[in-house]
């Protein structure tokens, strides 16, 4: 769906750079972006015990966490300057245990509204070498000007 | 609502803090259990910028996993001997910044079927000693025997 | 909750009452509004064969057509004149067989912001005078001028 | 994602297509099923004034109740025989006015699992020729025997 999508700030990339970066929660969680393009985000993360639920796959947490970020970061590359995102709401179905050494989230913008924006999140988990989705996930996500 | 659950396992607080000190998600955020009863259980953790998103605000990943164990545990807090708790899916709203000193996420048991429990969980930021519910989630969780 | 809330037009209940009225899809469910305060709204509906499926229970399609209507109509009783209520989201637990002859559902506002609302809705199934909650939603609205 | 799916039952479609002639609530709506294969259902309806909101296109319960059957019946068709579908919950955003002449939900099966399958759905509404999606669906359906 992403083909179509045109950036409305040419300096896209560097403000959603700048933002993921700003993140305490992506460092602390060793998430990186590993895919941007307009309408698109991936972020990736590599499995540590202090991101583990109780039988040591990567918890529901992380998992939402990352989405959550990937399609921010989606809807933010289609906005104007001087703008921010915030997610309103999203709902994930955890469909597979994350068991893993890489976990990786692509979210895409599925509408991009004046106020809201949707997307859809897709989560895999990939081990040895072998890729599963483990989650999907759909979120809102509001524009607000940059105070 | 909880007033009514009567736990399935005799041993069920045991059961349910031995399974919370398991996550190594939950150690890393600093999270520990509050309260604890039968189909009640409120998690909370306290501010640190590895925590935060782009604004210094709790994360909003922090924030749907700190109520995605909370609602988990409450479910677990009615499961009998032998059985372990797996998130289905959950739906969060962040209603209000996650502005604050402590977060605090306290899960209910909605309905406590045979195999799916339904939680609502609501999420407060605690800042100068003044609560703020910041987020709302529904949550659906099954219930699976033991390996 | 919606103890705190007050309306932002004197007008409201008549404003409500006359959008409700102008939803074909309401009347043909038979549905009413039953209760109406600041901040809350019940909707309900009788049984008939055309509201089933497939085991003569109400079709999930109902419940949460009700619970919607419900939600949204709680919400526009804080909405100032001249706007409107437009459902953006809104994720339903179906939690219990919609078995009976009345089914009512009961939104709550939580959170009434600028721009965008947030409900939640039970919704109970009555049965030889009898009431089971059998669906719970969360919901998110967005408040927009009247065209 | 569909293709790779195999029925269990070879009796599937015949299944599927007495369960939705049960449901009154679809024919009430007007609805019938367009597509269906391993894994897939489309279900389209025709807009009348009685399935209106308060500006007169379709109202938000009959999208959901519309993508609700899809979905459930995406998910019926790789079922065993004397098996059954429930939804467990939904979450539905609605995305553009449904504004036109016909509504049409597409679900699709994402996972199959044992006991609980998670589908999206899309929803189109066509006027004049041109569709455009009007709602996106995850919903999570369990197989039940059958009474």
């Amino acid at each position: 769906m992403s083909t179509d999508f045109v950036p409305a700030d040419p300096a896209w990339e560097e403000r959603v750079r700048a933002s993921f970066a700003r993140q305490g929660a992506m460092a602390q969680l060793g998430a990186t972006i590993e895919q941007l393009a307009p309408g698109v985000c991936a972020v990736v993360t590599a499995y540590r015990p202090e991101l583990s639920q109780q039988h040591g796959f990567f918890h529901a947490g992380v998992t939402s966490a990352i989405a959550d970020s990937a399609g921010g970061y989606a809807a933010m590359t289609l906005f104007p300057p001087d703008s921010d995102v915030l997610t309103v709401e999203f709902k994930i179905n955890l469909i597979a245990p994350a068991h893993g050494e890489v976990l990786r989230a692509r979210g895409e913008v599925v509408r991009n509204g004046r106020t809201l924006t949707i997307c859809r999140v897709d989560v895999e988990v990939v081990r040895a070498g072998a890729s599963t989705v483990c989650a999907v996930m759909q979120q809102t996500l509001m524009r607000v000007a940059v105070r």
